[in-house]
């Protein structure tokens, strides 16, 4: 709020120059490109470091699973940091955390950045937390460099997204009271584990975003693939969202004694599931694209080294930006299996687990975060994000921007993951210069 | 011991026929098929159906596992029926169950048949029945047919064949003190177990047999595979119980999110497993023979469905009469599994967890089973036991020969397991001839 005090008339200072409203249009233009505010990557590390002390391993990485001791601890240091940021903040009843400051517009509606904090079991240090701490960081910025825009500024640090998504979801008025009911890896229910960091699970209603108070959401997270290492890319920009398909794939054949039936009179389900996942990978590898398919669980019934298994229980997941790639990889598999049957004695049968649907980063940032890349001389390119985030739920209710820094290996969900302190840099001035951009974009077209 | 009573002279009495003892080497030649001896069909399934009352399951089958009340209970009417077709019972201190009957030579060795009781849980009504209580028929049709044989025969039925074979293995002086110690499915240990059903653990060597005591080992069982009913064959004559080998094989990859990893960055060590698995039955069907192999078990870890699996655990199993097939099976297994995982970007290991060599079949008794087959009219071949059975412990102490019987559909360790009345009988009938053939044989040849 105290940055308040250095405007005047429509002015702006940034790095040390005065801009007349009308030039700001032009902020950054090209031939600035090494005058645009910076944020301070030394500090952004330090913090990071510093989070990941909370739920740390002796072996590595965390354990700061959702409504976790060291999930509480951890959120009550990010509140502590948007405090002496000067941030308005605020808990909703989801117990999602807002760090806000002012706009030169009271009226207008949000821009509003961030990710969360808190991590799968045995999880690394950058998931979530490169976008949490990055938001702060670039509030910071902005404080520092007195620069005021005109939508007011949001950080957020989200809650429980391993789980269920479901800080963004109730942001995003999709979680429904029976998701208070569920288990969480911390072993409290949703409901408990919400009351547990101070939210009011009993008024989750509330936690339910107005429409129109957002004007968009920008998120800055790791990749957790290799893509970008591996071509020497700076910054991938989010096309989208994929959606994911989920499905229990049972094998019924005919368990019987391995010693005593010849070869070519079994019913093997474990062999025609290994002709599936096979056929799996083959399928979706055929079709042009980044879409993906795994096949994660497997059981086999009985189980015995001498018996033959009558019966394989799998999982089967799809992953793709357009649901009607997935339609027909998934029309080609159950087509294949059928096939498969026919030739080993065996059945097929596919049951629905879930669907959760693509969801779409907005053209307009796309263009944002490129550009800004681009001002800052990073070299960046459109990519979908195989893996959920909460951009997917706030995509439901105001036009969302992903932007993507390398992953080491491609390694997440692992005490191995890690980001270069040089990349969570390029990301979080990606993000600030993205924020000043949408703060322009959105002024001529608020949504 | 009525029966001797009967004898004079060196003739026996068959069908009501006397016979010279010079005669006795064409006891039943090709053209008087009719006048053998035959075991009373009727009384013989009623005693297996009796037999089936102990530890039967609602759902049909039994669940007389080694050491239950229902195996004690099934044991104890094993030996009435000893008792009243007028046996010596003797019960050794492994818990095996002897019914002897005086031969004419009281020092020549004892023709040994039998099987054992015990079964599965929730299995079949014919495992180890069939033979068990068709070796106590063959002892009241001779006795009431006043059929004395050269060598004394005993009538046996094992201790806990489904378990370890280790009331055969005691016999055969292969237990060691340390199988004591292990558990059974009763949840006894076999220690206990043994004294449960009356045996003496304290004095388990003293079960071992004596070198010379037991002339041969006649043991008619069901098939438990499909191949006699399928081609319409009545009698299998066995050349011997399989070696089973077992490894534990271990594929190492490399675990990642199933959403962010592109398909051609993968290091799916499930992926490797299906093409093992695939594999494997390739190689173990490419060579000419009745071998097998089996993967019965399979384990992915981190085994979510979101999640690539890093690693998988199987079990795999072959099985045949030549180790050497075995062994050149186990080679090209071992060769192009690290084919796959050279291209997939895993590795193989393999942790051999046991091996048990093949038992032969005495050829003599081979013969002897393939005769009476053919002098009852019935159909015969050769083949492998793919299952393991008290035989193959006998083996190593004496020559064996096995009798199969069809199973209908191949199923067995199973409810469903069932084996005609008609080919029960039949059965018993080639190992009522067998018995007799053998004491001719092992005359002129004792071992």
């Amino acid at each position: 709020m105290h940055r308040r005090d250095f405007l005047h008339d429509g002015t702006i200072l940034l790095a040390g120059l005065a801009l007349s409203r009308g030039a700001r249009r032009d902020l950054f233009p090209q031939h600035n490109v090494d005058t645009p505010p910076k944020v301070n990557g030394q500090r952004l590390n330090a913090t990071l470091a510093q989070l990941s002390r909370y739920g740390s391993n002796p072996q590595g990485g965390v354990s700061r699973v959702a409504y976790s001791d060291a999930d509480r601890e951890g959120r009550l240091y990010i509140r502590s940091l948007m405090e002496n940021a000067g941030l308005e903040v605020r808990l909703d009843a989801a117990g999602n955390l807002f760090g806000k400051s002012s706009g030169r517009r009271a009226t207008e509606p949000s821009i509003l950045f961030g990710s969360h904090a808190d991590s799968v079991p045995e999880g690394g240090n950058f998931d979530g937390d490169v976008g949490t701490m990055s938001a702060i960081e670039v509030m910071r910025t902005l404080g520092e460099q007195r620069i005021v825009t005109d939508h007011p500024l949001e950080a957020v640090c989200w809650q429980n997204e391993e789980g269920l998504l479901f800080g963004s979801r109730a942001f995003a008025g999709l979680a429904k009271s029976s998701d208070l009911d569920l288990g969480s890896t911390s072993g409290k229910t949703i409901r408990d584990g919400t009351a547990f960091i101070g939210g009011d699970p009993s008024h989750i209603d509330s936690a339910k975003r107005a429409p129109g108070t957002v004007a968009c959401y920008l998120e800055l997270h790791i990749e957790q693939g290799g893509t970008l290492e591996r071509d020497h890319v700076d910054i991938g920009v989010v096309e989208g969202i994929v959606g994911i398909w989920e499905w229990t794939v049972t094998v019924t054949g005919f368990a019987n004694h391995a010693g005593t039936t010849p070869m070519d009179q079994r019913k093997d389900a474990l062999l025609s599931a290994a002709r599936f996942i096979e056929m799996v990978h083959r399928v979706v590898r055929a079709e042009r694209g980044r879409q993906v398919g795994n096949v994660g669980q497997i059981r086999a019934e009985p189980g015995a080294p001498n018996v033959i298994p009558g019966k394989v229980v799998m999982s089967l997941e799809l992953r793709d930006l357009e649901s009607a790639t997935v339609d027909r990889m998934y029309a080609r598999i159950t087509d294949e299996a059928r096939t498969i049957g026919a030739a080993d004695g065996t059945s097929f049968a596919f049951t629905p687990i879930s669907a959760s649907q693509p969801a779409r980063c907005d053209p307009r940032l796309q263009q944002v975060i490129t550009t800004s890349a681009r001002e800052l001389g990073l070299s960046s390119r459109p990519m979908p994000s195989g893996a959920g985030h909460d951009a997917q739920e706030v995509a439901r209710v105001a036009p969302v921007g992903m932007i993507f820094v390398p992953s080491v290996g491609g390694i997440s969900h692992s005490p191995k993951e890690f980001t270069k302190p040089e990349d969570v840099e390029r990301g979080a001035n990606v993000l600030l210069r993205s924020v000043l951009a949408a703060d322009r974009l959105f002024e001529s077209a608020p949504t």
